[in-house]
């Protein structure tokens, strides 16, 4: 299988969180993948999936190209029964749960903490797509977006969103009890965007996700654990 | 069994958020309890259970006091194992979730929609000691939180907040999937405390809850269908 990997100018840095969600589905599963480079205005080459956002999953051997997070989930699951990330419906409800939270309610704060640094990442052509397709979806400048002052303001609004896992986190391994399910992949993906692009970032106030991140990163082949963080 | 339930001068009319989610679990687990009447300042009546709040579980048979909403969930799965609430680890790790995104999410748009027709429900007494603990609580004049500026925007928040629970209640029946388990005695127990003590309440903008939230008033034998609301 091949997945196609959101990058900058340097491709070894991934970034992209939806693409460590799909990552790290893969690493719980053990299944093995080949992870190729793509960068945001290379569109075309996502065109067997019909749209042109990664990840985008090739499984060769069986002919199919699935896109979306959720969807390549659903399909590695289906496809590769063994070790499913979510196992019946229930855990399919409440991963569901934890993605509309993640998206709805744990993003908003990262934005800040990750935006410009993820502009410094890519190259000319990329760069100039990024910021001008944010600046509009965000009606705001990048440099106003990632301002100390909102960068300290979302550093203390995230540390208010993480209290929602501490008790879970305190008394379970995982958001999925004692072994990781998808719901684990969705926090710990979205969390791996600040994580790689900014050098500062830290999960304050939260010491029992912080512990929990900790593990997420060698969940699996530990592909977390070695992914190349963008320097200093 | 017995449990301690929160009223007011009618004792008919049953309006704890923490009682309901008690209540809840002990129907789907379809097991028979006496609801006591039980109202704020007669801490005198639980002291068995080493502290003044509701809900208290009296198990007589096993001669066993619980106090907690959650402690009387995790007790009556291990005391009555048939129909599990929680059936496993994975169960329990997502009931905390959905638990803590309630009480520091779902709870703050509530408020100004129950607290003062809470209080409308009220004795003398009772009425007495909830507005001054309340208002050092919440440090604003009980009539200021359910001003109808702060009502109107108490149902702005409540429509965003309720977002959260869309997807999930779009694909699946219940939070646990095709059945109920304790992450949805949680939320529709907190939704039980504005559905009965204001008539005006009503789950706009959020249509998979509403329907979801039909659900539960019939799940066990009804009893949320059968409740009696405060009178308009």
């Amino acid at each position: 299988m091949q997945m196609f990997d959101l990058t900058g100018e340097d491709d070894r840095i991934r970034f992209s969180p939806f693409c460590w969600r799909a990552r790290t589905a893969m690493a719980l599963k053990g299944l093995n993948c080949e992870y190729v480079p793509w960068r945001f205005t290379e569109t075309a080459r996502l065109e067997q999936s019909g749209q042109g956002r990664v990840p985008v999953l090739v499984d060769t051997e069986r002919d199919r190209v699935v896109h979306d997070s959720w969807a390549i989930a659903v399909y590695l699951d289906e496809t590769y029964p063994d070790q499913p990330v979510m196992r019946d419906d229930a855990a399919r409800a409440s991963a569901r749960l934890v993605e509309t939270w993640t998206n709805h309610v744990l993003f908003p704060p990262l934005r800040p903490l990750a935006v410009e640094p993820v502009h410094r990442l890519l190259g000319e052509t990329d760069g100039a797509y990024f910021k001008e397709s944010r600046e509009a979806a965000l009606k705001a400048p990048l440099a106003e977006v990632s301002s100390p002052d909102a960068q300290g303001k979302a550093t203390a609004d995230l540390a208010r969103v993480l209290r929602t896992l501490e008790p879970t986190l305190s008394e379970h391994d995982f958001l999925g009890g004692t072994a990781p399910y998808y719901g684990d992949c969705i926090v710990f993906g979205t969390l791996m965007w600040p994580y790689i692009v900014n050098p500062g970032f830290a999960l304050e106030g939260a010491p029992a996700t912080g512990r929990w991140f900790e593990r997420m990163l060698d969940v699996g082949d530990g592909g977390g654990r070695k992914a190349l963080r963008a320097p200093a």
